[in-house]
């Protein structure tokens, strides 16, 4: 059995929040009843011409390192949605015992997740993104912060059908 | 300009716990010190013979219905969590006006995430799973619970070189 040592959760926004909390048979619910104003931002994408729902890169870093910091890896995702033009609404990190950092990063553009196994140096990240923001523009980010050896990534283009 | 009705998180695990809080420029982190103890469940993964990180499912839902009701949203990710054999850590999720959710569960075994489009009756998921964790099983669930006319499922398996 692991310990997790570490639950990490923020919102993107400094919220003047009414806050109210309902217990539920497995976990409390907070429900942030007022927010400021905020867009889908424009809730499509276009990519080479093609209509889309978002673009998802999927990327793979291999020999990576720093994959079980999680203030790295927290300030890394916050430099990502920066550097996308992507708007933060909410974050949430996972350290797990001995190793290993889950986290997601919703955006108002839909939402960037990391999955880490630092003991081989692999990281699996999601970049899921409509509108403008560019989730190309995430990937010096990632490779600088992490020293990875090698980056893999693939694109798909969701709901072309939508 | 667009108004963000409702804003709802929920830790999975019903947790006693020491949060220390520390502001940033942006947000507010909530770092929860203590928790109960946890697996990472096993963190990788085979299929059909094949080790990964973790077995990835893109889902497209087409000609859904249901796609701006949080309720039968959280409702459905949590039963997917269920059917799946996951173990569910936190979940966050965003309703856009006028329309539009936005979701993620933080997985022991990494994550799900979904984000709607109900004017075009799409949904784009993501079932992203490790360890003895299924996600397979969470593909009828999504069917029903959103009456999809059409369901595209495409398995990338993660970190296959890791």
């Amino acid at each position: 059995m692991r310990q997790s040592a570490l639950l990490r959760s923020a919102k993107g926004l400094a919220l003047p929040s009414t806050a109210r909390k309902r217990d539920t048979k497995v976990a409390k619910v907070t429900v942030v009843a007022s927010a400021p104003p905020d867009d889908r931002h424009d809730h499509f994408a276009v990519r080479n011409g093609v209509r889309c729902a978002g673009v998802h890169l999927i990327v793979d870093l291999h020999e990576a390192k720093g994959l079980d910091d999680i203030d790295l890896i927290e300030t890394t995702l916050r430099r990502c949605v920066d550097e996308a033009g992507a708007t933060l609404l909410h974050i949430h990190l996972h350290h797990f015992q001995p190793n290993g950092v889950s986290g997601v990063a919703v955006l108002a553009e839909s939402h960037i997740s990391i999955h880490t196994w630092p003991e081989v140096g692999y990281a699996a990240l999601d970049l899921f993104m409509c509108g403008t923001a560019n989730p190309d523009r995430c990937i010096p980010v990632l490779r600088k912060a992490f020293s990875a050896g090698r980056v893999e990534v693939n694109e798909l283009l969701r709901g072309q059908k939508a």
